[in-house]
């Protein structure tokens, strides 16, 4: 079979990038071509036999759109966008890549289809900023669209037209929404919510790292490796049972900073814990103060997808995954 | 004050151009220019003493819109749509006129406020089609979006851009959600929902009608003036309490089939009763069947609107408006 990757430059493309070329295979059927495509041009996997083709293409031509899905893969996965803080920044950027792309993508499939039969697997990624407070404590699998972003926006807007294009029979799609990913490996950078995962990567690897707000804040986590399983899965199940409701919330964990500070006291020891410096930033706080706590994905989870249940867990993985299995002496 | 009516051909923008001639003024301010457009050149209103330009314009073309915007009109009604049947039979031209030509003028408003200052007041029709069953028996002002039409896709999609720019503050938008217009005025017509005003229309001056559907069936309904009353409330009231959520449904009046009979015989007698004609339409049936059926409008309630509360009064209206306030001997 043929996969898609769009955004495959990204963290989440290159992670799933690289668990494909491992398992060689998807869903049973093994994975004989890869397209991998981005702004930039992707790095060629390391050990993968198939066909590699890598390309920087811009989504938001809808000629090169075309061009990619002249060659009909079989699985689409669409990870690419402006980000949120970009997006808002952006007006018309964010509203050409993460709207008109998405648009051109999907309605590339569409002319594919109509020219000639072809019902590719489209995996969306969309993003709990769908849902601007107030929300309630526990946002719900029917509760209302209530973006206050234009990231927010359009990627509600990718999830209505994913919606009526797979209704009309133009592709068999899903979007997830994802959590916070967390721990992003990596550099610390400027994003709002990036002291989520510096507070831990940073000190686990005996650095110091900044936190803005304080250890009550309640947030939504799941690691790099279950976005990827969420992929995985989303590109395999039967999207049957989900009727023409193909948009949902995908599994992770309602934790506090506090909770994550004391994960790491457990794996890491107080040293670590040390290594977090207190520096209030009311303006990220302001910003953190919006987001969505916590979610009920009882939904998701009757469809087979599943995440971490503990920071400890989320820890875990990050050492497995990106420390080689152990923390440094 | 200037007024921009899109749509101003069809019933609802008829209703309105007549009652703002008949007023003379919005919320207070004189009407001194009318802009009314459509696909075909609507008719000039009588009586109305300040400007009036007609125009055939198609929004799908963003020179045309850019041209109606750079007028600066001060409040506009963005009335026009493809239908849902038609929006369901041509997709192209249903996203064509529904989602660019809503998104052009949304842009359009946008540019020439970024140009120099300028907000102008949008009134946006959405419409019921944004629910898709199933959904709870009475639809909450929280409940999300599952519409399962191409129609209702787009409407929802203008929903979320009409929020967006209104948060961006490039205009101040509201976006109404209207129940089932009845009695539409007019001749019966072949649209699935034509039945819920043919059974009345019909009957009031001495003809048949034909009910394809059993008396149980429950739908929502507010009458021609009502719409026209949601239309110049919400280009009049204050937007601030609703703050980032610029849509909602609109009140209506939630009756059966044998509630609008009975409503019938008790205004016309047993003898317009006896004019319906049942002749089960299985087909129609079951397009009504995944229908809304009732609404939770404590939201638009609170927020001044107000609709109909009896079928009686429903028929009244009809009668006052499009009958000369008698029936036909």
């Amino acid at each position: 079979m043929h996969i898609l990757i769009i955004g495959a430059a990204g963290m989440v493309g290159r992670k799933l990038t690289e668990r494909l070329v491992a398992d060689g295979g998807l869903g049973g059927n093994e994975v004989t071509a890869l397209t991998l495509v981005d702004v930039v041009e992707p790095a060629v996997p390391a050990g993968f036999k198939g066909d590699v083709r890598t390309e920087a293409a811009d989504i938001s031509n809808s000629g090169e759109v075309g061009k990619l899905i002249s060659s009909r893969p079989d699985t689409i996965f669409h990870l690419a966008a402006i980000v949120s803080g970009e997006a808002e920044a952006d007006f018309d950027k964010g509203y050409r890549i993460n709207l008109d792309g998405t648009r051109f993508l999907f309605d590339a499939i569409r002319l594919e289809s109509v020219r000639e039969h072809y019902k590719p697997r489209v995996v969306f990624t969309s993003s709990i900023a769908v849902f601007g407070a107030p929300f309630p404590e526990k946002i719900g699998d029917e509760f209302f669209l209530t973006p206050l972003t234009s990231y927010g926006t359009q990627k509600a807007v990718g999830e209505l037209l994913l919606n009526d294009y797979s209704r009309r029979g133009f592709f068999d799609g899903i979007g997830i929404r994802l959590p916070t990913i967390c721990i992003r490996p990596g550099k610390p950078n400027k994003a709002a919510s990036g002291f989520f995962s510096n507070i831990l990567r940073e000190p686990l690897v005996g650095l110091e790292a900044v936190l803005p707000v304080s250890e009550d804040v309640r947030h939504w986590h799941a690691s790099p490796r279950s976005a990827v399983g969420f992929l995985l899965h989303a590109a395999t199940m039967d999207l049957e049972p989900m009727g023409w409701r193909r948009n949902l919330s995908m599994p992770g964990l309602s934790a506090t900073v506090g909770e994550q500070i004391e994960a790491l006291r457990r794996v890491a020891g107080e040293k670590a814990v040390k290594l977090i410096r207190r520096e209030p930033d009311p303006m990220i706080a302001k910003i953190v103060s919006g987001w969505a706590r916590d979610f009920d994905t009882s939904r998701a989870a009757s469809l087979g997808f599943s995440a971490e249940r503990s920071f400890d867990e989320i820890i875990r993985v990050h050492i497995e995954d990106e420390l080689g299995g152990r923390l440094p002496d």
